[in-house]
């Protein structure tokens, strides 16, 4: 975080998120709990990735309109404020197709086809081999540089995709002229959260817990945890480092609970339930604010769709005079 | 051209013309002839495709706005009416680039990587190995289907590109709702016109006399023209196989004329120059109809933009309506 001088204008960051339906708790520890804490520092614009999402998922799209908004109340229940941030829909916005028209005549393939999320993809599955794909990140260039975005943060994974970005601005500006801040790459250190069973959470893996499953949900869930797979009496001791358990605690424990779970479980002085508990405490502390944002959102559906549409508005002031900058300096101002 | 009844809603005919400024006799007698047919048989949607000539020349873009007006004004002067055709500017409709966008997820990048025309040019050229010019005949295919024209009239060699189309329409149809009608071409005995050395008549040659080139001019670029190259003295006799000024004859003489020319020229009954004469007459005499409407139109430029500006509104109300089915169909309309 930078310190910025009370009277300086916020420098913008942009991110996207794709809609893939309610948000689980690997989705706030990975990204959304960073964005919590840039939007008071930068003039953050959030946005719903969907025509991004159809890039890889053209051919199942329904049920797209209840991800976009559950994700959305979750953005807002997980305390993203409307009044500080910019919350709008990637689809709602054809000036990003625009400037991916344009960009697309000065881009050279190869710097698309040499992207490492696009080989990998494309080799494992052939019907990914479309225009759009190969042309994500290019139509990510475009999210990004239609706001003049100063910082994109990323995962380590997405840096190639922000370099893209570079270069897509510096060739434009070196074409017709210097329109196009390169943004800078954000790196955050995002926690990869474990799921249930020890991977990373995820809803393909089906071990996730989502931000808003009721308490009981959470607590059968957790109980349900496989554990040392050693430990199969009360009384055998076990070994934090093999239980997924102990996992979520590394996150969620403070010193005194890590200590006691660990000379507890090793000990065998503590059973698994007991153990367990605390995690789901923590949990459940984790959520209830979130879930009383969302239950006052939920009374007032039209607040939602509302706070999209102003953020939306906002988004498309920003990006039409982009655009309109853009349309000049390629000689296309008539 | 196919009888309609004269109640039969007129099916779509849609074709765009890259804006390279001034006009020639070879634009008129291989595209804007044609157009003039068919105008009161087809709804003609006529557009300059300013996004296109980006596709090839995006670094070469002053006077774009100039080369477009004069396209138009040369259009409307070779007598394209606009109460019966829409004119627009495809770069004045973000709608083509939203289309292009949404179909680029589900067009396979092989359909257009195999397409000759962006292999023969990008062996040629490798700056044009971009990803905006292998997506050409996609943002064509969307310039089509937005208004779900029926016919393209295209020469032999851009068959391919309404060949994709129908592929792109085929696949969305399947993929997600029957919306898009597989336009036909629509084979128009095109003439390339000769130039003024015999070879395609061609800007870049610089062997093209523009629609609008004054009748001194006109007479001067036919007098200087090369003739056949063994008839050197008036009184050798010469072959009209071997001259380009028979080749214009070919299309701007009449049967008589032309029988004057084959005896006089295999005789050296007649010089070249007066050989000539009746070419010159015959330009004349088609460019006269053309120079006194655009001496009509450029005594008030607004009506031009005025033109464009109500083609354009008309051609945005059908792509706005075709773009919400299609966002509808694709489950993106919230
Ligand atoms: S006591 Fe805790 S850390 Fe040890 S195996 Fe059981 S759940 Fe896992
Ligand atoms: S007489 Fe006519 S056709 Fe013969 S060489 Fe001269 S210009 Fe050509």
């Amino acid at each position: 975080m930078t310190d910025l001088a009370p009277s300086a204008p916020r420098q913008r960051v942009l991110s996207g998120m794709r809609p893939t339906g309610a948000l689980h708790l690997g989705h706030y520890h990975g990204a959304l709990k960073n964005w919590v804490r840039l939007q008071s520092a930068y003039d953050c614009f959030f946005f719903v990735a969907d025509w991004h999402a159809l890039t890889t998922h053209y051919q199942h799209r329904e049920g797209l309109e209840q991800s976009v908004y559950d994700m959305v109340v979750d953005w807002l229940a997980a305390g993203i404020d409307p009044a500080q941030a910019t919350l709008f829909i990637q689809s709602r916005m054809p000036e990003h197709a625009e400037l991916f028209t344009l960009l697309a005549m000065s881009t050279p393939s190869s710097w698309l086809e040499r992207m490492p999320s696009y080989k990998d993809m494309v080799a494992e599955n052939r019907e990914l081999a479309t225009y759009g794909f190969l042309g994500y990140p290019l139509l990510q260039a475009a999210d990004i540089l239609i706001y003049k975005a100063a910082f994109v943060p990323v995962g380590e994974d997405q840096a190639p995709h922000v370099e893209v970005t570079r270069e897509v601005a510096r060739r434009f500006n070196h074409l017709y002229a210097p329109l196009l801040p390169e943004p800078q790459a954000l790196l955050t250190e995002t926690s990869r959260l474990p799921g249930l069973d020890g991977r990373k959470m995820s809803k393909t893996y089906g071990n996730a817990i989502a931000m808003r499953d009721a308490p009981e949900v959470v607590a059968e869930k957790v109980r349900r945890m496989q554990t040392d797979p050693q430990r199969v009496r009360r009384g055998d001791p076990g070994e934090p480092e093999r239980c997924p358990v102990w996992a979520l605690h590394k996150v969620y424990a403070d010193s005194d609970t890590r200590a006691w779970v660990e000379s507890g479980c090793r000990s065998a002085g503590i059973g698994c339930l007991d153990c367990k508990q605390p995690l789901i405490d923590a949990i459940h502390d984790e959520q209830a604010p979130w879930r009383a944002r969302a239950d006052e959102l939920l009374a007032d559906p039209k607040k939602v769709h509302w706070i999209v549409e102003v953020g939306t508005e906002r988004a498309r002031a920003v990006a039409r005079k982009t655009l309109r900058e853009v349309r000049g300096a390629m000689g296309l101002d008539y």
